[in-house]
């Protein structure tokens, strides 16, 4: 057996147990037993621990460096030699952190995330604080053993976006922040062109759940490899390449969260199912990023989702599933309902003009955190200062603002900058599928998603992990990344919808 | 850290991997996604092989050692001392089994499974015939890996049912089919007297459900640390003492199936959450044995669920959750009709004088199986002419004959003797809690259970894995295990039933 192959072999081993990690975490979303809670903390922990002692193990060491002088005689491009060359970058990554803290870290997380689902529930954030900063503690503790060099944050943003750090991210925010503003304020003054009230009538929840299945089936998403359960926060989980499940939240009472979540979900489903199967348990078999990940996701929730030709084909099909309740309402005016901007207290039903608004917060505040500038008691006020900063609205509770989303309780801190430049790339990558095939709209319009489909499929899905981002970008668009097609898709979309363009 | 300490970490962490390897199991039988078949199989067996070789490994040894040593200036009652002991008992065991012939039997036994299923839907034995044969030879190969005395079987009956023989049990079942076989024929003759007509109506498959729900609860099963779902085949699997949940099967035109086949399975469950807490993830934190185990499903399923008292209680409630269905009849009616005799094809929904009859035919043919007087291909026609020696009737397909039991297909060769080894132990069980407790059937009557749930949580629950199963039904009955309470009670119930008393 060659070097290579035993590191394969082992990879396969380490996938296995990550991939009960999985399915362990989306049972104790959905379908756990409420009293099997704390067990269910040390499982996982334990089986993260595992998997982290493979990964690092002597004979981990032993076959990767054996692979590393076998691959010497390949292709540098080859999957091989690709594979061996991400299996070492992970590898120095994974024995900065020892054993024991990736227990601890693990065990915390899920159980501060039960903690969270009650503070959430009950507003409670007195209750979740102690859990917060034992949380904070733990990712300061991080950044330092993964190291740095001008901000701590740095460490913890590339677990998810590579290469990038807390200076570019506020970059690229700055300037988005220079153009949004000025459009949600000058949207704002305009407000009365559009209302959201036809989606906020009765949904009855069985037909809204039979939709979401329908529609996302419909751009792709594989039932035979996946499923869609209910759950507090939507999310998507990877049990493996052949087992991608997704989960949505209904409100009787507003179409938008299950409908627009679902595609949300979707497209991140998508994306894990469309991976190469000859690279899965591989190093090079996974997403290429998070960013990357969300672009897929906000592709088919907002720029497929929310575009006027997709409603074209599905609008006369959701006033038949809902008889009587949007009769009154034309294709146009329900067109504008799902695209209303309006600054908004929750972060996942933010229209697209606000949404980066809200993780620009995030960003300030979980950096800030890190750094220790911020401490956790503080966290509720600054939050509330934030939203009156840039959206002038104040949450009327904790459960609304800073107990909204899990990623804190959970451990994902770096993540959130993730969803706007996902949103940047979406517009970069459909612009470039539409250069080469400008019939997609059409085709949409007539609900054949499969041009945009196979596009993606090919340009990014298959990659993998071959590539960082910035590179797979650059492969698929023929540009650098870039602001421009998402602010220009801003700019047009809008315009439109408020009837103002050229104003 | 003392060597006992040392000891019981390393059963958690075994016992975490077992779990998240209990859930991908349950999880493949209720929710996952078609095609992610393959994919799963691969990954239990990993975790069986990863758990095999910690408690298989150096480590894992000289903790054993050590706590030995430790236990040795302790009371061999106390529980360090029957832990340590039988952590020395099933090592034994394991170092016997390679680890890669674990992870094979682990990986055949997940394949063989889902190929039954889909062989068992299109009645194709054909089909699943190169499966069981690979999985009778994989089964004789652990019996000579374990080692045995007289017969290969006995190897295979010891991992569920410790110390007791093929011999043993051959005689038992001897000394049973003597009384049951007259009896049969006996009740045959008077057939007419009872018609389970009634059962066969149409019952509403959720309104089923929320009574299946309701029962399981009402005698003790607990929801906050259990769930009830459908799948093919009822079971009852243990992610943890916190979350052990149960499964059952509706069928629209028969009452019997979900509702006593939930009685069954929420037996075992009842059992698994009264196990010792303070003794959980410790060899003797578990069950006593399988038999033990099945007479806790046949007392709640049989002794109690078809019983006079319990439909005194339940049968109002039963009417009035099906209007109209039952009108017309009576208590009596209703009683005989649950308690029919009748040789029927399926094992799970036989009366209780033939199911015995389904066991031994199971028991004969895997023997033979196992020892190689019988071939897989010729295993339908011998299975039919089972059938027609014991109960006179051979069924139309493979589908409700030799495919109706997930048994062999999952690898539990030696399993089902112990189902006939449960009835007899429930009804000595049920004698002695009644001697001890003599207002248990009044209690009964007004759907108060907890007198009878107490004595077998203290008696037999509690007492986990403490001691062998004779030694536990001794100290629970001051008697020896014996035929003589359960062939009473047969007597007496289907005299009473079928109006023959001193006939």
């Amino acid at each position: 057996m060659s070097h290579i192959d035993s590191l394969k072999s082992l990879f396969s081993q380490i996938n296995d147990v990550y991939s009960a990690a999985s399915l362990l975490s989306w049972d104790q979303e959905t379908y756990m037993p409420k009293g099997a809670g704390d067990s269910r903390s040390r499982t996982i922990g334990t089986l993260s621990r595992i998997a982290h002692e493979m990964s690092t193990s002597d004979e981990f060491a032993r076959a990767l460096e054996g692979a590393e002088q076998e691959v010497q005689h390949l292709d540098e491009e080859s999957d091989e030699a690709l594979m061996v060359w991400w299996a070492r970058h992970d590898f120095e990554k994974a024995i900065k952190l020892p054993a024991d803290f990736v227990h601890e870290l693990s065990e915390v997380s899920s159980r501060s995330t039960q903690v969270w689902q009650v503070a959430r529930k009950d507003d409670d954030f007195e209750r979740f604080a102690p859990w917060l900063e034992r949380m904070v503690a733990l990712q300061q503790q991080a950044a330092e053993y993964l190291g740095y060099e001008a901000h701590p944050y740095d460490a913890l943003l590339d677990q998810y976006e590579p290469e990038i750090t807390h200076a570019e991210v506020k970059e690229i925010f700055d300037s988005l922040r220079r153009e949004t503003v000025p459009m949600v304020h000058w949207i704002a003054e305009h407000s009365h062109v559009v209302t959201d009230e036809p989606l906020r009538r009765h949904f009855d929840e069985a037909t809204q759940w039979r939709l979401a299945r329908e529609v996302t089936a419909m751009i792709g998403y594989d039932y035979e490899h996946g499923r869609l359960d209910p759950t507090a926060h939507p999310f998507c989980s990877t049990i493996n390449v052949g087992d991608v499940r997704i989960t949505g939240r209904a409100e009787e009472n507003f179409f938008n969260p299950l409908f627009f979540g679902s595609l949300h979900e979707a497209g991140h489903g998508i994306y894990e199912q469309g991976l190469p199967k000859s690279l899965s348990r591989t190093p090079i078999g996974s997403a290429a990023s998070t960013a990357m990940h969300e672009s897929q996701s906000r592709l088919w929730e907002n720029t497929v989702g929310r575009s006027h030709s997709f409603w074209e084909f599905y609008y006369p099909k959701l006033q038949a599933a809902f008889p009587q309740t949007l009769d009154d309402v034309s294709l146009d005016d329900f067109y504008k309902a799902i695209n209303k901007v309006t600054p908004t207290l929750i972060r996942v039903e933010a229209d697209e003009v606000t949404y980066n608004l809200h993780v620009m917060l995030r960003f300030e505040l979980e950096s800030k955190l890190i750094s220790g500038e911020l401490a956790v008691a503080d966290l509720p006020q600054r939050w509330n200062e934030k939203m009156e900063e840039y959206l002038e609205i104040v949450p009327q509770n904790n459960a609304n603002g800073v107990l909204q989303d899990i990623h804190w309780s959970i451990g994902l801190f770096g993540y959130f900058p993730t969803y706007a430049l996902g949103n940047v790339i979406a517009s970069q990558l459909a612009a470039a599928a539409l250069r080469e095939h400008p019939t997609i709209s059409d085709e949409i319009r007539h609900g054949d998603f499969s041009t945009l489909f196979n596009w993606m499929h090919r340009n990014v899905h298959q990659q993998g992990r071959r590539y960082h981002p910035e590179l797979l970008i650059a492969r698929a668009t023929g540009e650098e990344l870039s602001t421009s097609a998402y602010l220009g898709y801003l700019r047009n979309k809008f315009g439109d919808v408020y009837g103002l363009n050229g104003a």
